[in-house]
C-alpha cells in the first residue's frame, strides 16, 4: 500500500531471533533489553506514522561501553542497527525493520559538564533539546537550535538530521552549535570527534556527522556551545493580502541585510488552524501571516523594528501588531509552535522540508498551491521563511491509499520544484526513507558514488540504518 | 638541515619528466606551463620559507577543463599534484616536491555571478579573498574572513586552509561563509558541492573539502555567502600592565556573552615593534594592548562599547583609546595588520598557530613565553585573541641551522600546550608539512587511520598533495 519500498528482509538473521536476544541479554542489564511485541510497538514508527515495520528487538544502554558492546555483537553476528532518538524524525529516519534491531539512547540524558567560561557544556546524547537550555537558563544561558519538537527530540536526533528550528535564522543550525561528540562505530570503537575549540586539524569528520542520519556511527555524548541569553526580545506579527507579497517582503528583509532572530511564516490555511487550536488573537482576514522576532538592547531593538516595518510597508502590509508584553510575545508564537499539532488534529498530513533561495520564495509559494491543488488536495504553508525552509502541510486521508499516493505524489513534486530553484530537498528533517528516491534529483550519480564511498569508510557492511538516504538502485555505485 | 622530513624523490618519475612535460604541453596554452628552472624557483617555497624543494614543474590552467584534463593525465601517470592559491600558506601546503607538479590557479580568478537577493557570488576559485569584497563593497556589501594576507590569498587557499581572519569572532570562518563549490577529483571528475541554498541533503561533503589542504582535489569556483557592511564600525584600544590581564579582559568579555567583530591582541614586543613600523601611535609603556571591534547602528555601538569599557576597568585597564575619525580607526588597524610585515623586518621568525579555550589565553601567554625564553629565543604575541586563535612569532636567525632547530622546537612546545589545555594544533593555517607530525598529539591512532581511510575515497593512490598533514609514519594505517 505504501509508495517507499524497504528492502526484503534478511530472513536468515530473523531465524536466529532467540539467538540475537540471548547475546543481547548478555551485554545490558534486564531493563535495557525490549523484546515482547506489545512492547515493540512503541517501536514499530517514527513522525512518519504512515510507515510502520517492527524491530527484532529494541536496545536501550545506560553507558557508551554498553552501547560499544552491542554496536560490536551486532557487527560480529551481521546484525542491521537502527540508531534512534526520541523518534520524532518526520522523514521515517528512526523506522526499522524487521531484520533489524534499535539502539535507543533516551536512557542517557545526563548532563556531565557546564562550562560558563567557554561556553560549552558537554551531554549525553539523548537529553532532550530543551533539557539542554533547561539546565542553563537559570545562569542566563540558552542553547540555539528549537526545533518545533523540542520538548522531545534528542541531540542525537538533531545532529543525526542536522535540525534547526525557528531561531537558526541568526543563530545556524546544529551544525554551527555543536563541537564535539563521541561517536561510537559499527565494529564497537569509540572514538571523540572535535572537542572545546574552534576549528580543528585535520579533514573535518565533525561536520561529516552532522546530518548523516545514524549511518555512520551512534553519538553517545556532544560538546555543544551555549549562547548568553539577549537582554530583550520582541516579536512582531504583520499581515498581508497574500503568500506572494509576504514572501517579497522576506526576501527584502534579507536583503536589506538586517538579520532578525526568526522569520516565520503561515498562509490563510495555516493561520485558520492554528488559531482555532491556539486562540492567539491572530488576525483572520489577511492572506499571510509573518513573525518577526528581533533581540538586543532595547535600543537595539527599537532601531531594528523601524527598519523592518518600514520595509513592509512598502510591500503593502495590512496589519503590524508589536508585542507590548511578555505574554503577548507568548501567544504570538503558541500559535506558530502548535502548528503541527493543530493541523493532525483535522486532517493526517505529511509535512515536506525543501530549502529554497528567499528570492524564490514567493514563486514557490505560488507553484506549492498549484501544485497541491492539482491531486484534488489541501495545504497549510507554515516555517521558517528567513532562511527558506519551507514545510508545506499537505493534508490527506491516511486511511485512503489513493489520496495517500497523491499527497505522496505532490510532496514529491514540490521538493524536485525547490531543486529546480537553486534550493535542496531538506532543511532539516532529513532524507529517511521519506526522501530517499528523491536524492536523483539533487545529485549526479558521481556525487551519490562518492558520499556512499564515504559512508563505506564507517561501516563497510552497510549495517547502520541501511534502508535510508541512499536510493537502493543506487547501491551498486558504492564500489569500496 | 631542516627538522621537517620528506619522503623519498620517486625517481622513476623524475626520469620521465621529459615525456611529463611534452604530455601536460598538449593539454594548456604555452602560457599555462612553466618548466625552466628560472621561473620555477618562485614556486620552490611559500610562506614557511625555511623550507624549499623544486616542483616537477608548474602548471596554470585557465579553466576547469584544463585543470580536469590535467588531472587525468596526472592520474593515469602516477604524478603527483600539489595544489597551489598564492603560495601564502604558513604551514608548508603549498610546497611541492620533485616528482610533483603544482597546479596554481591564479589564472582563474573571474568573478562569474553576483546574487545580491540572495546574498551569495560565485567566483572562480584564483580570485583574491580581498577581491571578492571589491568586487561588491560599492554595493554595501562584503566577504567576512579577512586574513591578514587577503591582499594577496585567494578563495582557494581559504578553503583548503578554513581561514579565518581578525573580524572571524562574529562572522566565522571560511566554512561558515562557504554556500558551495566546484572541485576536480584526481582522476578529471568534475563534482558540484552545494550551492546557493542552506544545508544540503546526503553527507555533508562540502565542510569536509574546506580545511582539507588540496587532498581531496581542486576547488576551481567557490558560491561564497556575502553580507551587508554595517552602518557603523568603532574599534577601541585598550592597554594593560601585562598580557595576564589583558587575556583575562577577553575572557570576561567573551564570557559576557558580547560578541564584538574583532578582539585582537599584540603583547609588548609586538606593540613595539609594529609601532617603530607602522607610526600607528600605540601607546610603548603598557605590556599588551587589546583592539576591540564592535560595529552597528551607531546607538547600538555606544552601548556596547560602554559594557566592554566597563569590564576592562574591572581588569585594570590603564589606557582607553576610543576611535573619533575614521582616519584614526585606520591607523589603529594598520598597526595591527603590519604585524606580519614589521617583525619580518628585524627578524626572521616562524609563526605558530594554535587555539585555546579563551580561559586558558592567560596561562597559555604566560607559559609561551617561558618556553621560548627556555630556548634562549624571543617571541612576540599578535593573535585573534576573541576565538582564542594564538600566533607566537618566535624569532630567529634563518641562516643559523641551530636556533631554526630551536625555533621548531620552542614552537612544537607551544602547540602541544594548546592541546594539553584543550585547543588544538591550528586555527586557520592548517597543519601542512610544519604540524604533520604533531597531529599524534591531537588524534589517536584510530582517528588519524579513519581520516586517512576517507581521504584514500577521494585519492587512492596519495597522489594529491602527498606530504602533507598525515604523519608519514602513520600511512600504514590507511588500510583501504
Amino acid at each position: 500500500m505504501s509508495a517507499i519500498a524497504f528492502p526484503p528482509v534478511d530472513a536468515a538473521i530473523v531465524a536466529r531471533r532467540p539467538e540475537i536476544i540471548a547475546g543481547l541479554a548478555k551485554l545490558v542489564e534486564p531493563a535495557g533489553l525490549i523484546t515482547s511485541e506489545a512492547e515493540l510497538r512503541a517501536y514499530e514508527t517514527d513522525g512518519l506514522t504512515a510507515y510502520r515495520r517492527m524491530p527484532l528487538a529494541v536496545v536501550l544502554p545506560a553507558t557508551t561501553e554498553e552501547v560499544s558492546r552491542v554496536m560490536a555483537f551486532c557487527h560480529a553476528n551481521g546484525v542491521k542497527v537502527v540508531p534512534r532518538g526520541a523518534g520524532t524524525s518526520l522523514a521515517g529516519g528512526a523506522i526499522a525493520h524487521e531484520d533489524a534491531i534499535i539502539i535507543g539512547i533516551s536512557r542517557m540524558s545526563r548532563v556531565i559538564e557546564i562550562d560558563y567560561p567557554n561556553r560549552c557544556m558537554r551531554v549525553e546524547a539523548g537529553i532532550t533539546n530543551l533539557a539542554i537550555t533547561a539546565a542553563v537558563s537559570p545562569d542566563g544561558f540558552f542553547y540555539a537550535p528549537d526545533p518545533s519538537s523540542q520538548l522531545a527530540c534528542t541531540i542525537a536526533g538533531n545532529i543525526g538530521m542536522n535540525s534547526g528550528g525557528a531561531h537558526c535564522l541568526k543563530y545556524g543550525v546544529t551544525t554551527n552549535n555543536l563541537l564535539g561528540v563521541k561517536l561510537v562505530l559499527i565494529d564497537g570503537t569509540v572514538v571523540e570527534i572535535g572537542g572545546g575549540a574552534l576549528d580543528s586539524a585535520g579533514l573535518d569528520l565533525l561536520g561529516l556527522i552532522v546530518g548523516s542520519e545514524g549511518q555512520l556511527g551512534v553519538v553517545t555524548e556532544a560538546t555543544v556551545r551555549i549562547i548568553r541569553t539577549p537582554e530583550a526580545v520582541q516579536p512582531v506579527l504583520f499581515g498581508f493580502d497574500t503568500s506572494e507579497d509576504a514572501g517579497r517582503c522576506v526576501a527584502a528583509i534579507i536583503e536589506s541585510g538586517i538579520i532578525p532572530v526568526a522569520i516565520e511564516f503561515m498562509d490563510k490555511p495555516a493561520i485558520e488552524i492554528c488559531e482555532a487550536y491556539a486562540k492567539a488573537g491572530y488576525p483572520l482576514d489577511v492572506g499571510a501571516l509573518l513573525i518577526v522576532e528581533v533581540e538586543g538592547l532595547p535600543t537595539d531593538i527599537a532601531a531594528q523594528l523601524a527598519k523592518i516595518v518600514e520595509i513592509a510597508r512598502l510591500h503593502d502590509v495590512r496589519v503590524v501588531r508589536e508585542s507590548q508584553s511578555a505574554m503577548e510575545a507568548a501567544l504570538i508564537w503558541k500559535g506558530r509552535k502548535s502548528a503541527f499539532g493543530a493541523t493532525g488534529r483535522i486532517a493526517d498530513y505529511i509535512c515536506m522540508d525543501g530549502t529554497v533561495p528567499t528570492s524564490q520564495l514567493s514563486y514557490v509559494l505560488k507553484r506549492t498551491g498549484e501544485i497541491v491543488e492539482s491531486y484534488g488536495l489541501r495545504v497549510a504553508n507554515v516555517f521558517h521563511a528567513g532562511d527558506g525552509n519551507m514545510h508545506p502541510l499537505i493534508m490527506y486521508d491516511i486511511n485512503d491509499p489513493d489520496e495517500q499516493r497523491k499527497a505522496e505524489d505532490a510532496g514529491n513534486d514540490i521538493l524536485r520544484l525547490c531543486v529546480e530553484v537553486g534550493g535542496c530537498l531538506t532543511g532539516e528533517h532529513g532524507v529517511g526513507i521519506e526522501k530517499r528516491d528523491l536524492m536523483h534529483h539533487q545529485f549526479s550519480e558521481a556525487d551519490l558514488a562518492q558520499q556512499m564511498r564515504i559512508r563505506a569508510v564507517f561501516d563497510r557492511g552497510w549495517l547502520l540504518n541501511p534502508a535510508k538516504v541512499f536510493p537502493l538502485e543506487s547501491r551498486h555505485l558504492e564500489t569500496v
